[in-house]
């Protein structure tokens, strides 16, 4: 019997421990975006610090001008790869608190159609998925009393609000940081039964637009004719966003874009992705993006527009008839490889510039940009990645893009020189952001597993 | 010596027991929207009750499922017509308090620059107004022993409110109510010197518009570029509402709107109003209406079309990437004569429909259809106003168009079938709903003769 055999014994046996673990970390409301719940993040910083430490790491919780930053390194025997474990421990708002099934804070385990899940803000994103590593380190140490190589450990609290203070972080702590690859989980699995390895991500340019008009609000019935509606203004110009086919109207948005080569659309195709089957679950019946692109090369390969939230004047019950004075609304844009952030947020406002009147007092604010990244799919660390989930699941997990962003991989490219080995558990119907996020019981413990086995093969054990 | 002519100089010499009768009945906070104004709503109602009797009026207050109201009947000398006087003894709330700068309900006497001002809440909007009318009738009645006509009074307690009691109650009493003309003073002056009568009012179509697409929130990474997103969809919609030319593109919008008479353009021209000034003092340059309209047209004349609400998404602070599964917006319209808001409410709904995407559900609601108004100015009625107002003045009265709306004047017409008479005597700056709302004695006082002129003319006196 190897080492990893052993481990994945004593994982299974000690099972029970590690939901528990996950569980607690998830009655802490660790909401980054609101400033009531500072507290929460801290406690969720130090619960993690607390955990690392009792495995024999040297860890720390470490303040930032934000939330804190979890720090902690193990030495391992002194052989093999130094591997750079990221994650985060805030989670998005609960908001609408009302849709939810069971309270976002009050983790519920529920039968479901793959056995027990997990329902709570932040089941999947990302404590779920730092508890399955923490879960597989704990096996390490409680079967060869330290970790199989060496390991330093990141764990951040503002991975939902952009990273604002963790990429300085990062950056001003790079010497202390250097390894040889950053893991990540905080993607997910092709389906249930099929392991992925994420080797492309988008990035994102997420905007805030303010529209103000008149200084004060006005009656509609005494202005209306004459006086410019702030919210009439923004909707003409977020209107044009997008044209008929689906396509970005930011002048020189797919500047830099590149075509999917044909392996990649051979390889894509033959996954037999159903995007009937994928809108159909949740409500839809026809694609809305790009024309005459196929649906894995638009969630993968394209960049989009989605106006993420907007507001102005009244919406409360029956009428006001009011012009408000100000309107606004926030824009996020996913990036591919090849498209510059920064010109984007240039083209962006001038897109808006050019399409609101005279008195239209505009404000931007940005609240986020970050390039989408390529992972080389021949590197050791993937190579191993695929072997260790391979054996787990009896089937090869899928190279696929990743429709999101982790602007952090970007961070480790730029401050630290590290590629990301995105490798995660979560499935579509997770409700990663949405009421009644949930995490299944068994990714987790297939994902705990296949953290186990990865150690095992970067170890050699 | 006319009668009206010894009616004006009574009122004159008992001014100042007009003024104190006004004073004393803005001392009630008759709040309609507060419930715990409601002994207060009673004793306002009481208050205008007990004076009419005084004034021989067969006079009542009558319940209704909200505030109660003050009806009242004179026979006058049993020729001339019969005459509906209309006002309402309930106020705005006085929120917020701290901006006042006299408490809302002391009436206090200030010096301004047209002479002593009264500010209250209520001084102008309706209290002052309707104690403009009783104190004309108190002149004839102390002058004659009589009304120089048949009069009728209805003064309600729920303007404020939508008159939400009041306009089942005018219906279910109609045989008691039905006159010749309605009497209202609830509107404006053109300036200090120069009165004016209202004989257009825009009507409303309020619509809220809601459009569902997902069947739950969506991460915008993991769906952005495959599933319809509701506030894009809802902007796309929304932001065809008009053109560059300010013109409203729902289908069939103008049908039935005609073109201001020359001899009306020439009047409005001839009044010089700024619209630079009007729009300057609230921080705007350029009108935003239709083009190639007259600033007082696009007010008075022309139909509109605001957004006065709109959400959907995440408004808080920082980023949510999500798709929303839904969005909303609130939508007024104003309506002229002519327009039929059924219309405008089918017409809206299926521009709305045709601008949606396939997945994209819509709910609407109207809550609002009342169409714009027209009182024809070569009524005797009218003339006889008009024919008052330049005695007491010294100049026409402006006829002017009134932008807002005045929902029991569609009341009246289509439960009595009668016609409105606006004479209204606040300015501009009387802070109407506002916090430090005054009425200037000036107004107060020749608004008085000119109601008591009007009288006279009517009974031809």
């Amino acid at each position: 019997m190897s080492t990893t055999d052993k481990v994945l014994a004593r994982a299974d046996a000690t099972f029970d421990a590690a939901q528990a673990r996950w569980i607690d970390w998830l009655r802490i409301p660790s909401i980054s975006a609101q400033p009531d719940h500072a507290g929460d993040c801290r406690a969720a910083a130090e619960f993690a610090c607390k955990e690392l430490a009792a495995l024999g790491f040297d860890a720390s919780v470490r303040d930032t001008a934000g939330h804190p930053v979890v720090v902690a390194h193990h030495p391992g025997p002194g052989t093999g790869p130094h591997l750079l474990y990221y994650g985060h421990y805030d989670v998005q708002p609960a908001d609408p608190i009302e849709l939810w099934k069971y309270p976002p804070f009050e983790p519920t385990l529920v039968d479901g159609p793959h056995g027990k899940r997990v329902y709570a803000r932040g089941a999947v994103d990302d404590k779920g998925q730092v508890q399955m590593w923490l879960a597989a380190f704990r096996a390490w140490f409680e079967e060869t009393g330290t970790m199989p190589c060496r390991i330093s450990v990141l764990i951040e609290g503002e991975e939902e609000t952009g990273s604002v203070n963790f990429k300085p972080f990062v950056a001003a702590n790079a010497a202390e940081l250097k390894a040889d690859i950053v893991v990540i989980s905080d993607t997910g699995m092709w389906d249930v039964d099929t392991p992925a390895i994420s080797t492309s991500l988008r990035g994102m340019v997420y905007m805030q637009v303010e529209l103000k008009a008149a200084s004060r609000d006005l009656h509609s019935g005494m202005y209306g004719g004459s006086a410019l509606n702030p919210i009439n203004a923004l909707t003409v110009a977020l209107g044009q966003l997008k044209n008929a086919e689906g396509r970005v109207m930011v002048p020189g948005y797919y500047d830099g874009v590149r075509d999917i080569s044909t392996r990649q659309s051979n390889q894509w195709s033959a996954l037999g992705f159903s995007e009937e089957k994928y809108l159909g679950d949740i409500g839809l019946t026809t694609p809305y993006g790009e024309a005459g692109r196929g649906a894995l090369e638009r969630l993968w390969a394209r960049p989009t527009c989605d106006i993420c939230g907007i507001w102005g004047g009244y919406s409360g019950p029956g009428t006001k008839t009011v012009i408000p004075s100000e309107a606004g609304a926030k824009v996020s844009f996913r990036l591919v490889p090849g498209q510059d952030p920064q010109k984007v947020v240039e083209n962006f406002k001038a897109f808006m510039l050019a399409r609101v009147p005279k008195d239209a007092k505009l404000t931007f604010t940005v609240l986020g940009a970050g390039e989408g990244l390529e992972i080389p799919t021949d590197s050791p660390f993937v190579q191993a990645a695929s072997a260790a989930l391979e054996e787990e699941y009896g089937k090869a997990a899928v190279m696929a893009g990743c429709g999101g962003s982790i602007p952090v991989v970007e961070t480790f490219q730029k401050a630290l020189g590290l590629d990301s080995l995105l490798i995660g558990f979560g499935l579509d119907d997770d409700q990663v952001h949405s009421p009644n996020e949930k995490f299944e019981v068994t990714c987790f413990r297939h994902g705990l597993r296949s953290h186990a086995r990865l150690l095992g093969k970067l170890a050699g054990r």
